[in-house]
């Protein structure tokens, strides 16, 4: 009684909001209804309550973990990074307690009852994820050659923290390959805890990948504006007070950092899916909704790639001679930045171009749009446009500081036309990810128009159709299979009603065959685009990832809005960004199969 | 054509999706709405992207404010206060433009095609923020009376924006008063630019209030550890360079900061009432939904208005105390600030057992959620969400501070049981008020039931069921307004169905007097519960917005934390706590009514 209360207590919601539209036949099925209800209400909890209550508590956990860090960035005396990392290891192994249990219950259910969400992931997303987790394996392993080199005189938390994180990747990784798509049905009070739980830990951990890299980051900054002169800013040392007992000890803490990228975005990653499993806690997935496959289709594809690998190859040369230049001299530092901005703005402005083409496309061939439920893809837009704020906020702060002040740097102006491209292109290519995202696929419906030809199941309904026209029930909206019947099946069913003969269905099909061809067409055009921006996005991952962060050298900004202000806003913004960058590219993969 | 565009969309995408629950004689209707498919989808912009675009311009345009603010927060030669003002200036004047347009639009449209939604807000709500709207005016006069008097050396911005802020205030009420419940249904692309221009005008304008509010108080504060000999802050002073005309500016400038709370309350339930606004733009909202009338039932209230009342009055002792004695020197602030803990732990123990109270008598007696859409509540729960979690991470922060410091102060554990219980109230009161928005209403389905002792619509449609019991049409089901049969109803309709005679009606009747019975007893607890717990989120409220803040004063957590982050960690709490005890206070009201 108590495994089915939270299927009960939504078939009674829907049934008593919905039940205009229950048939006759039903009274008796409510009446069974009514008399379980009475038990199930009183042993289960309300969905809305439940998912309260465990939002709350995965946001209480996370507020602690960013008090801990509020703290640690404070170099207070009083608390140090192992309390953090004492408190991720516990939440680590609570997690994984709770994952040990829900396989060691999933695996003793019956099949049957188990439903699926094909949309929460998809096999390239999990494949990336397990690469992510591969690097970290390999970052957790530094972590452990680092700790056994200074052993004597570190704490006893960054040994376990490390061993810990390992098996939790690990444990993770299985979770996510055989137990993420799970919807669940039972237990389901406690299981939105021990998900969210998940979410939150993973939350945290991209948190304290984010401030440890920021903090690296603004050490080896400062360092280099001492070295050019710039700045007299003494840095605090946290090198441990004895000798590494191991010759690695500084390959191991170099090579760290070079690993945090890839670290960072594998948590924020998991905790995205992860969340879409606790949205879909309880849901009643339809089986049409299911149905569906994506095949790829790759055909015509030679600008968009070319073009991508192009602006991929400039991205590591702009990237390495960034990097070796902008330390050398005061000279080249100038040059290296205006060199980044005329890079910037030439990607800029063909990426907004390829996005603007791309919703042009999509206004000259209308189509209704699919409002299904689909957590995933309601997550994926929301992440979008949440995300895209950061880097929105830290335009606009150099459009305000390049407009207002009156420095003569050679790169004021390229400066703040890379700013206003960088708000123009997230603005377009946001649109075009989510109108992608949400128009029907054109697929559902040319497949099933080719499938009619021979006699299957359309052509029967067709015919049904034309012969108990005189209206008792129209089979093509009763067949839930047939929900996305499409103006060119409208056209098609219009012309059997009123019973054209075959002379008209050649002509018919002619018409269909150049719509198809001007179609496949424009889908060949989209299909460029989506992979240009795939590559395009991730060239604007890189640079910033690997350290090429000139909104921090070019000291435009940091003149105008002082350092405290203008590094906290780059400290919350450039890991919004990056994270963004890598969620437009998981999005244009799945616009590129959709396509 | 144009002006139908956006309901075409909806409603072809309704039938596209639902397609399988529509009935036979549809085909036609079907065929009509795909010729006027092809017009309205290359007239119209799907409704969608029409959000996002919209969304994301809204957006852009509170992050430029931002920006500025930064600039300003900064004290940077190159942009004064000026610049915002004139910024915020500029977009008041569109806002009007826009809403004038709308009005007259409206008012030569056809009475019978404007649909309203009733939850969008009710006249308590409306009628609070006239109240604010007038402070707010107040607050221009001063604004404009300080300008006056320093008029030959200030810019005339600082002269045009009270002039303006004043008329966009009475027009924005207007606004409120008779148009913020409409559902907008033609020109949807174009109102949703300027709906959503609206909500994040009075965003930035909160914004805007905010921050001036935070820097009053923080240069007070240093102001005051100064006088003490805490610290040797220098302050920058920002008196205009000229003497004041009038005898009134230094009266003008002081009054200011005691109406800054009420004008900032105001902006940010004006931009949520207008967010609702923009969600319903497109929607249809079913007849149904909006027939419902809440009446409110008084009787029983004795215990919580005076266990209210007696927690207001303590409050405003508490302030006044405070905030003479933390002034006066080192020893009468420890003791005001203790005297503000002890005082706090008792409110928050007392609010914490009222909620959990409401909570134990919400699962004593079960009953189905209410999943109906509905964006007002939908927001509402969110905001309750969103915005408690600033107050929880200065609480976990206060947490973090004195469990790991070792200062002496007398007020260090009630400091720490103080912000442990601040978590927990928030925690269970959400909870409450959530529960208490997604329950289904008593009031419906008791009224319906005593509403059908006489031959009512229920008797007919009961009787019509038992001779037409063999499953042709249950009509129960197919009047939309008998959508919430409950199960009082069901059980009278057994009863009827198999032909229990009087007798047994009687006994039943006895059942269910006693159940009424029971059923109000609960409802007054409740209703205690919630009048008791409104009174205390106003007390909540008032502490901070004039002026106490413990959490400044106390040291421990600038101790922990440094000055620069502390700040601001308060400088972004604080606001949302501001705003979230308000936004409780709005929603128990609601709450009460309903239960």
């Amino acid at each position: 009684m108590v495994e089915h209360g939270g299927l009960d207590i939504m078939c009674l919601n829907k049934s008593y909001c919905h039940s205009s539209s229950t048939s006759s036949s039903s009274s008796e099925r409510e009446k069974k209804i009514f008399t379980k209800l009475t038990v199930s209400l009183c042993e289960d909890y309300p969905q809305k309550n439940a998912e309260v209550l465990s939002g709350q508590y995965g946001t209480n956990l996370l507020l602690i973990g960013v008090a801990l860090m509020l703290a640690i960035a404070n170099h207070s005396a009083y608390i140090g990074e192992e309390c953090l990392l004492l408190f991720i290891t516990i939440l680590m192994i609570l997690q994984l307690i709770w994952m040990m249990w829900y396989i060691a219950r999933r695996d003793n259910q019956n099949e049957v009852q188990l439903e699926r969400d094909v949309h929460a992931t998809t096999c390239w997303i999990r494949g990336g994820l397990t690469l992510l987790a591969l690097l970290s394996l390999i970052m957790d392993a530094f972590r452990i050659g680092y700790f056994v080199g200074y052993r004597s005189c570190l704490s006893a938390v960054l040994g376990v923290y490390p061993v810990v994180h390992a098996i939790h990747t690990i444990a993770q990784v299985h979770f996510l390959w055989f137990h993420i798509k799970d919807v669940i049905k039972t237990f389901t009070t406690f299981e939105r805890f021990g998900v969210i739980h998940a979410v939150f830990t993973n939350l945290l951990l991209w948190c304290s990948g984010v401030m440890s890299e920021s903090e690296h980051y603004l050490k080896h900054h400062t360092r280099t504006l001492t070295v050019l002169g710039y700045a007299n800013v003494t840095t605090v040392d946290v090198s441990p007070p004895c000798n590494c007992t191991t010759s690695a000890c500084s390959m191991f803490s170099n090579s760290l950092y070079y690993l945090y990228p890839f670290n960072i975005e594998y948590h924020i990653f998991v905790s995205a899916l992860l969340f879409v499993m606790w949205k879909n806690i309880g849901r009643t997935i339809d089986l049409e909704y299911n149905r569906k496959k994506l095949p790829t289709r790759t055909q015509g594809l030679v600008v968009g790639p070319i073009l991508g690998l192009g602006a991929l190859a400039s991205t590591i040369g702009v990237l390495v001679v960034y990097i070796i230049h902008v330390e050398e001299s005061l000279d080249t530092r100038e040059s290296a930045i205006s060199m980044f901005y005329i890079y910037g703005v030439v990607m800029l402005v063909l990426m907004c171009s390829a996005g603007v083409v791309g919703l042009l496309i999509y206004r000259a061939e209308p189509m209704p749009m699919d409002i299904s439920e689909n957590p995933s893809r309601k997550l994926e837009t929301e992440l979008l446009f949440g995300s895209a704020v950061g880097s929105w906020l830290m335009s606009w702060c150099s459009v305000v500081a390049v407009s207002t002040t009156h420095t003569g740097s050679s790169y004021r102006w390229t400066n703040l036309t890379y700013s206003l491209l960088i708000i123009l292109e997230k603005y377009v290519q946001n649109l075009f990810i989510i109108e992608s995202l949400y128009r029907h696929r054109e697929d559902d419906e040319s497949e099933e128009v080719e499938g009619a030809e021979p006699t299957t199941e359309i052509y029967s309904v067709t015919s049904s159709m034309a012969t108990s026209y005189n209206g008792i029930i129209n089979q093509a909206y009763e067949n839930p299979d047939k929900d996305s019947v499409t103006m060119e099946n409208e056209q098609e069913e219009n012309g059997e009603r009123y019973g054209c003969p075959q002379k008209h269905m050649g002509v018919a099909s002619d018409v269909r065959n150049k719509m198809q061809e001007t179609l496949s067409k424009k889908r060949q055009i989209l299909k460029n685009i989506t992979v240009f921006l795939f590559m395009c996005n991730i060239s604007l991952w890189i640079l910033p990832a690997f350290g090429c962060r000139p909104q921090y050298d070019n000291g435009i900004e940091e003149e105008m809005f002082g350092f405290t202000i203008w590094t906290t806003v780059l400290n919350f913004a450039i890991p919004m960004n990056l994270f963004y960058r890598m969620h437009s590219v998981a999005s244009l993969f799945e616009v590129f199969r959709r396509v």
